[in-house]
């Protein structure tokens, strides 16, 4: 089957390799019929040092199930399912609490076992880790049933770990797919200002369709002293980092409102929290983490069939499998906002 | 009027200072009858640089209104009130938020103001600062009261922000006044595991006495490796920080279970908060800072008047105010837990 292989930074092949086939019993497998490239795997693209077996990329799928492993018992042939990014056996103590990042015996698509920007993904922990759906998705709203794969449950999770409440003030740090998921998110839960900040026409836009109420380009400094004018000058209730830089963490710190909170959900590429005194004096809260998207998926899917909400539309690209390398260049250069990949 | 001023590290003398008065017309003056020493006081007693006018120590305090000024409503002459560490109006938005600690007309006493280790107070807000009891409180119960203004109400704090739940695995990280009033702040909201991290010997046994249930006495790696053996290898669901130091935040990093939360009271005597990738692949919330005691005591007093709980027990000296120098010295020699101060 054809695969998509990053070597080193900026080199994403497509490749055959050995079809996806079952190795442990609880294994299933997936015939993919659309994923995408994910903010995320724009850093690798970005930094990774070469590696001759190379990464098989991609953890944001939707598709059917082509065969099961022998001790598989809820999935079925031939459903068609959701792949969360993490893999999760659905029953340890963390999943129990909703924590399925944190499983036991689970770990990450393109990380732990090979990826889904493939023809077919082998999916472990099948059972725990495959949303199925109760009714074939309507062609129409595969775009925003494949945002909950990842970079909608993502944005959920960064407005939930930021406290959003209804009429309260948010900023959601980073205009990829995942911070205006972030946007759709804290509007979902009723916050009054929604401030987006990023400096992309194009995501802006999509950004105020989604309930952005204000935009904030400036960055750094620049950007905390706007953030305050627009707050009455305490700052935002909910941060939303989405980015996963020093500086958008640093920024976050300074516009956060005292008692207010910081949803991380950009994966750090720093390794220390800043400004620790300050947060303290202001009694801030930091916390977020890799999304427990399998966990949020009975909460958004309603919304998604129903249209209360449009995820799909970060989608602005559309490429076959051969095609994925180019997808990634467009969505590193920024002339895409994410990229659905048909295999 | 005597009052105790801090000039440098290990400089803290009694000196004849003008009495307090009123200053503005929000103003109350209390006549102290008990204040104490607090273990973050020992920080500036390590630490502080030489001031030529010093600072005026004390942010803990039971007394009776002296005075008030002509803009001053709910508290009168003739009270018995609890002076909490910080002052606050009581009604701007963070006021009304229980977060009195940042309050837009607030500051902390000992800092923006003259402190309490003297024989009377200036109180700023008086309205919104003090706490008035409902009744004259029995002298057998004053020193449990007198907690209620800083370290009982910072150990709820710590132990709130870490979402210590019924049935849940606690870790208090020191064994000094503040820990174990987290100890028993932990007791009281159900945790069923409580470690206390310490290593003073007569600490450890109150810790026992108020609920905790294992004692870790190692520090840095050893710590982290007994707190994992202790719990299931997972660490502990909530980590109470309360002391301040790298060191102690490093290890309450490393101890905390993923999903977890570290509520820090300690003052930190650091400039980042370390790990952020651990802490992000763990979905660590860090939380805390000073803790808005004014907002706590409606909750709190009952529990003390009806007995539930007894933190004045974390006094085992009691010294007149010419004394409070002997008694800075005691608690940093570690002789003492913490000095009651009867100017």
């Amino acid at each position: 089957m054809r695969a998509t292989i990053m070597y080193r930074a900026g080199d994403v092949r497509i490749e055959d390799v050995a079809d996806a086939a079952i190795v442990q019993p609880t294994d299933a497998i997936v015939r993919v019929t659309r994923a995408c490239i994910c903010g995320s795997d724009l850093w690798p693209y970005k930094l990774m040092e070469p590696s001759e077996s190379g990464q098989r990329m991609g953890h944001e799928a939707v598709g059917v199930v082509e065969d099961v492993g022998p001790e598989v018992r809820r999935v079925k042939r031939g459903d068609f399912v959701i792949m969360p990014f993490a893999f999760s056996d659905g029953s340890c103590q963390f999943c129990e609490e909703g924590l399925n990042t944190s499983c036991e015996r689970g770990g990450f698509f393109g990380v732990q076992t090979p990826g889904a920007q493939a023809e077919a993904v082998r999916i472990p922990q099948a059972d725990g880790t495959l949303y199925v759906l109760p009714a074939p998705a309507d062609d129409a709203l595969m775009a925003s049933v494949l945002t909950l794969s990842d970079v909608m449950g993502t944005g959920h999770h960064a407005a939930l770990g930021a406290g959003v409440q209804p009429g309260k003030r948010v900023a959601v740090i980073g205009d990829g797919a995942v911070g205006l998921c972030g946007v759709i998110a804290a509007r979902r839960m009723g916050a009054e200002q929604i401030v987006i900040m990023g400096r992309h026409g194009d995501r802006i836009e999509l950004a105020k369709a989604f309930g952005a109420t204000d935009v904030v380009s400036e960055r750094g400094q620049d950007a905390v002293e706007r953030i305050r004018a627009l707050t009455g000058g305490f700052g935002v209730h909910s941060v939303l980092e989405c980015v996963g830089s020093a500086q958008s963490m640093e920024t976050a710190m300074g516009i956060v409102r005292p008692g207010g909170a910081i949803g991380r959900v950009g994966v750090p590429h720093y390794d220390v929290i800043p400004l620790a005194q300050q947060g303290f004096y202001q009694n801030i809260t930091v916390t977020g983490g890799p999304a427990p998207v399998r966990a949020y998926i009975d909460e958004l899917l309603p919304d998604v069939v129903e249209g209360r909400i449009e995820p799909g539309r970060v989608f602005d690209r559309e490429v076959g499998i051969e095609q994925v390398p180019d997808g990634y260049r467009a969505m590193d250069a920024r002339e895409s906002i994410k990229v659905m990949v048909r295999p």
